[in-house]
């Protein structure tokens, strides 16, 4: 490959929008002052608009990792039980992170690449006295599927009194969420996914029923209290010092959302994915998931070839970065990240990467059938992004 | 003044060099691929030099505050107690972390302005039981004042078997603080003060007898979990996400400072905080700190003037941004940073702005005296940074 010359498809960091980059040049600005007060109230007029939410939505300088604590701490107690429903790393980090603090988890067990259906989720609620909240991821990124979150959230109001929690982390910006219309309770998400900026920030937004548990809460905590961050954040401050350069980014990147709109957003973001579907299915690979997001493809490789050489190749040898599978299926995946700032010519690169790469690995490859239906999809009536 | 010529001298964030600045307007690289793990030893590398220490400096993303949260609650039990010197914003902050987690707290009074004495701690040692933690901020960023980190170790150690944890947020990279050589046991600090570069990364490195601790410490986290920490970074990638483009930045600071060389840098801060120090009282204002540290200069502003009034003329008047007081002493002080990318130069225009500013507020300031005081102490005898 040309020396140097690199495409990001990864399911994030995902590209970072040009203008977004070159305010990261600029001198810093101090966060005190009148002119981040100025810049963070457009960031969180923005941001409310993206999740479809009346409620504050916070931004912490930490990973997606740390708003599912805070999220998870600041509305529930020691002695709470949470339902957690599995399928895939991160549905499972939340059981993970409730465990850690000493509460008590009930699975709703999804198997990798499946999406969890509402009966099974009422089925466990009706057996599980008391849940104070119920977590789910809504794109799993380590899988690629969607859960159904608008029938969850019904299935949660009409059988418990349980917290909505949902990691909306490569869902957010990629295809319609709407927090308050749907019934979530808390919604998270994170600045290296469809925002297109570098990783830093993460965002948690809370319903008032959330709030209303926040002053029952007694999980020790201090730098994720959200009710300390909501009181600062309501005077566009951070309650410490936050990742200043990451949320001038941000505010650029939210600029190109807002320009090109919401619906025009979810629609770039679909026709990627039909198109990273068809052509890894043209190649005869497997998609992964059975209901999958418009975030990213996973698909299985054949049996007979490593996921992870596939990945390695396509970095290596035509440059082109995009992740393999983790968990169990670490050397099973391949997964194409269509988050963000992607146009269709980025699906017909990660395409024939991807047919080059698996032809290196002694594959009988159909050469020029992935990216010919990639070509497919994107189609001539107008150029959608 | 000119539109937009703006001068930042608050003390933290600091002005970013321009070599950080523009690799943040790069192309995002994911922190999962060799180019990542490539930089990030060389982060690992340096950050040691400058910590002066064979412990892992560990890189987290959040603010100064995760940093002190995770130094203490993975070394530290819920029925620790723990000592706290306080003397300002900072040094009290360690007490409030410790009293969110439930834990004992034991106070070493301190006024603020004034540095703790060795004799101070040890009594309250010899006093207190079964000590697990002192804490102390080096450098207290609130009032200008220096504590004498050296002696107070080796009053920990003969006193006690508590763990000595170090804020030194605004003392790594500024003045000496060798943690090894000092018998420090946990070291902070934060990207956006001698680092130069942008908020969004904190250090924790950790001593072997912390270490052995670890294990014992049965504090919830997830996040701020240090031996998952460790173990990723020991591998050159972080446990979650981190705040890439941060990291960018930092490792060409880093290279800056390793140019400049451990002595010339703290030599450098020390004219400056000298020159600030002599310009600041030819002006007649009063020094804050009775031992001041070379990070920042606190100066109480004459009764009859607003403190908070002189900031706002300094910045809007003259372009240039300090820092009030805090607390008590919100109004009361002005203070400049010196800390990280500064030159005399830079001292200069400082001390300007604060004589106009404080011309402006119907003061009878000699006129050009603090500047003279200021260049005074630059010298001649060749420049110094």
């Amino acid at each position: 490959m040309m020396a140097g010359k690199r495409h990001l498809l990864a399911p994030g960091p995902t590209p970072v929008p040009e203008a977004a980059r070159l305010v990261m040049a600029r001198e810093l600005i101090h966060h005190r002052g009148p002119e981040f007060k100025v810049i963070f109230e457009e960031v969180r007029a923005r941001l409310q608009w993206i999740f479809e939410t009346e409620s504050d939505v916070l931004s912490l300088t930490c990973s997606g990792t740390g708003a599912f604590e805070a999220a998870m701490i600041n509305f529930t107690r020691r002695d709470s039980t949470i339902v957690s429903i599995g399928g895939g790393k991160f549905g499972e980090r939340w059981a993970e992170v409730a465990r850690a603090y000493g509460m008590k988890v009930v699975e709703v067990p999804v198997t990798w690449g499946e999406s969890v259906t509402p009966d099974a989720l009422a089925a466990v609620l009706e057996s599980t006295p008391e849940v104070a909240m119920v977590t789910v991821s809504a794109s799993e990124t380590s899988t690629g599927a969607w859960h159904p979150i608008e029938a969850l959230a019904q299935v949660v109001r009409d059988h418990s009194e349980a917290l909505f929690a949902v990691d909306g982390i490569t869902a957010v910006g990629v295809q319609p969420i709407p927090m308050d219309a749907w019934g979530i309770d808390v919604l998270v998400s994170g600045s290296q996914k469809a925002f297109g900026v570098p990783p830093g920030l993460a965002f948690v937004a809370a319903s008032e029923r959330a709030w209303e548990r926040y002053a029952q809460s007694d999980h020790p905590r201090y730098y994720f209290d959200l009710g300390r961050e909501r009181d600062a954040q309501r005077r566009q401050q951070t309650a410490f010092t936050p990742a200043i350069s990451v949320i001038l980014a941000l505010n650029e990147a939210l600029k190109l959302m807002e320009e090109e709109g919401r619906e025009a957003l979810y629609a770039r973001h679909e026709r990627n994915a039909r198109a990273a579907r068809a052509g890894v299915e043209a190649l005869g690979l497997q998609l992964f998931a059975r209901s999958p997001a418009n975030s990213v493809t996973a698909a299985l490789v054949p049996e007979s070839v490593s996921g992870k050489a596939v990945v390695r190749a396509m970095r290596e040898s035509y440059g082109v970065t995009i992740a393999g599978g983790q968990g169990d299926y670490a050397d099973r995946l391949v997964r194409i990240g269509h988050i963000g700032f992607f146009d269709g010519s980025d699906m017909l690169i990660a395409m024939s990467a991807l047919e080059r790469a698996l032809a290196d690995q002694g594959l009988d490859i159909p050469f020029g059938s992935g990216v010919a239906a990639v070509q497919g999809v994107l189609g001539a009536a107008g150029r959608v992004g």
